[in-house]
């Protein structure tokens, strides 16, 4: 393996993504130096963030250059290695992009270690995703029993993990969800106590009616009409962890009717508390707490997920346009490898 | 003392309240029952909370009735007491409302204790305006040495006493004033280590060029254009305590350019964190550590403060209606008893 296929970014992107934004081509690895992993790429983890990336506006991590390789997490099989720590055929997690394999210092890689749950879980429901919605709420959500516990996206890796865990401690978990067969998942299999549907016209109404003691915790990861039909609901004291703003990443206009004098206006007469968080801000400490606790439960069942998993390197970018509209169900993976 | 004057909400203001909103009338006073105290009122606050009193919109607390008496704390003298805790002469703090007289239950009354300051600093910078800068610091905005502390209306109660707070732990603080007249108090004599005058029309320049290492705590008692300039200042990690929105009571539109989906992209981005709070929430449990921590401070001038006293009970409305505008300099009281 020298030669390996990648995802480039060809140009940025003005609102949506487009095919035309992104370019497969082939290229030759580098020489492996002491320290360095070949690594064959099996999965790779598509998310919203890497929106973000595309675009060179200010954010917590530098954007991806035009013609560099997209960036993103993989699971992937050790081919060759320069590392005292690994040897051919461990499986391990790492940043190396959208692409088929790489070499890449082992240092920044780590050994998937799921509990016996399928290996794609390291970069689903026990890797980062799984890891924001367990972080974000026992630093910044902390429901207690009895309290309401709501998020978007439900049917996702981080808004499943969500309800579920608020479960966990006796609060009651409202899911919201894009169309009725996330909802009926949502609902039936990952047993969230209620679920609506926010492309229904009659969301706003429907999400008073699964919350009749309002909202304790929102964990944002959508914003935008979303945002504004949560925000009366919230109760005094609540909290809003905020991971992400799926429905802003690709500069659509949200609410016209909501304007920063509302939000302010209901953070001070309820006393919210909101706050913005992206999960390496606490992984490095309690990543192994995470995994440790959370592990057993998902190779044991107790813990529900849903994989979408698309076939083909080249089929990234299509299933990455896709998701940034709500098109998949369940974490995003592309499988790389047609033998992983 | 049987027949006093008060003032009562005759009607509800749309936008800025005007003295027709206000009423001045003689009434008599009820009889003592057991636990009762009759008190002679000296000075009343102002604060800027009580529009919000005046409108009948979902807020934390009930709104003041058609015909009922303006509320406000106030500090008074005990002239007759039902009550084993008070004697006549007493110097007492409550909430009698806008009136000369009153006859209360002794239970919500609190004795006078300022380690010898003047008696008025009972309603300032050692009552609630003061304890909603201590209490919002350390529960909720936290600076830490060599972190800047950014605050608006800096002359006033609240932020006169948040700048000079996080100068005692090392922070570095920026005042944000109206009119050189407050500028230069909050510099030359609060000792501030910058100020900026937000109706320069090089506000937000000016703010940036006093912040080169932006702001770590924000605390928040405007809104509106002054939040617009502040916003993209905060560093990654900022606090916001916001204990009130002055700029937005009376309905006015704030920045038009400053919508809801820029903040929230700010508190997701920086991992900012934003909480509403009512200094009632820690008053209970913390009101005399605050007492015992800064009233020897405030008593040996090491704590400084401006009161802005107007006479007359009678001139309470048109006092109010200017403070909504900034036109007081200093903790707005009225001097109630001629004789105080």
């Amino acid at each position: 393996m020298t030669t390996i296929k990648r995802i480039v970014l060809e140009s940025r992107p003005l609102g949506e993504p487009s095919p035309e934004n992104f370019r497969l081509e082939d290229t030759e690895l580098r020489e492996a130096a002491e320290g360095d992993v070949t690594v064959r790429v099996l999965y790779l983890s598509l998310d919203p963030y890497m929106r973000g990336r595309m675009s060179d506006a200010k954010s917590y991590a530098a954007p991806v250059a035009i013609g560099g390789t997209m960036e993103g997490e993989t699971v992937c099989e050790v081919v060759r290695s320069r590392h005292t720590g690994f040897g051919p055929g461990d499986i391990v997690r790492g940043r190396t992009g959208w692409c088929t394999g790489a070499v890449i210092s082992g240092d920044v890689l780590r050994k998937v270690e799921t509990h016996g749950a399928p290996i794609t879980t390291a970069v689903g429901v026990l890797g980062m995703p799984g890891f924001t919605a367990w972080s974000g709420l026992k630093f910044i959500g902390k429901p207690k029993e009895g309290e309401t516990v709501a998020v978007a996206a439900a049917s996702g890796p981080v808004g499943s993990m969500v309800g579920q865990l608020a479960k966990l401690v006796g609060a009651r978990a409202v899911g919201i969800a894009g169309g009725p067969d996330k909802c009926a998942f949502v609902k039936d299999e990952l047993g969230f106590d209620a679920v609506v549907n926010h492309r229904s016209a009659d969301f706003a109404n429907n999400l008073e009616v699964v919350s009749p003691k309002g909202i304790d915790v929102y964990f944002e990861n959508v914003g935008g009409y979303v945002w504004d039909a949560v925000l009366p609901r919230l109760n005094q004291f609540a909290r809003v962890p905020v991971c992400g703003l799926v429905a802003q990443y690709n500069g659509a206009a949200p609410s016209e009717t909501d304007h920063l004098p509302t939000t302010m206006s209901a953070i001070l007469r309820r006393s919210l508390l909101i706050r913005g968080f992206i999960q390496t801000e606490y992984a490095g400490e309690h990543f192994d707490t995470f995994l440790a606790e959370i592990g057993p439960r998902v190779a044991a069942g107790e813990i529900k997920y849903r994989e979408d998993i698309v076939d083909g390197l080249e089929n990234a970018p299509e299933a990455f346009i896709g998701m940034l509209k709500g098109r998949n169900f369940g974490k995003l993976i592309v499988k790389v490898d047609a033998n992983a």
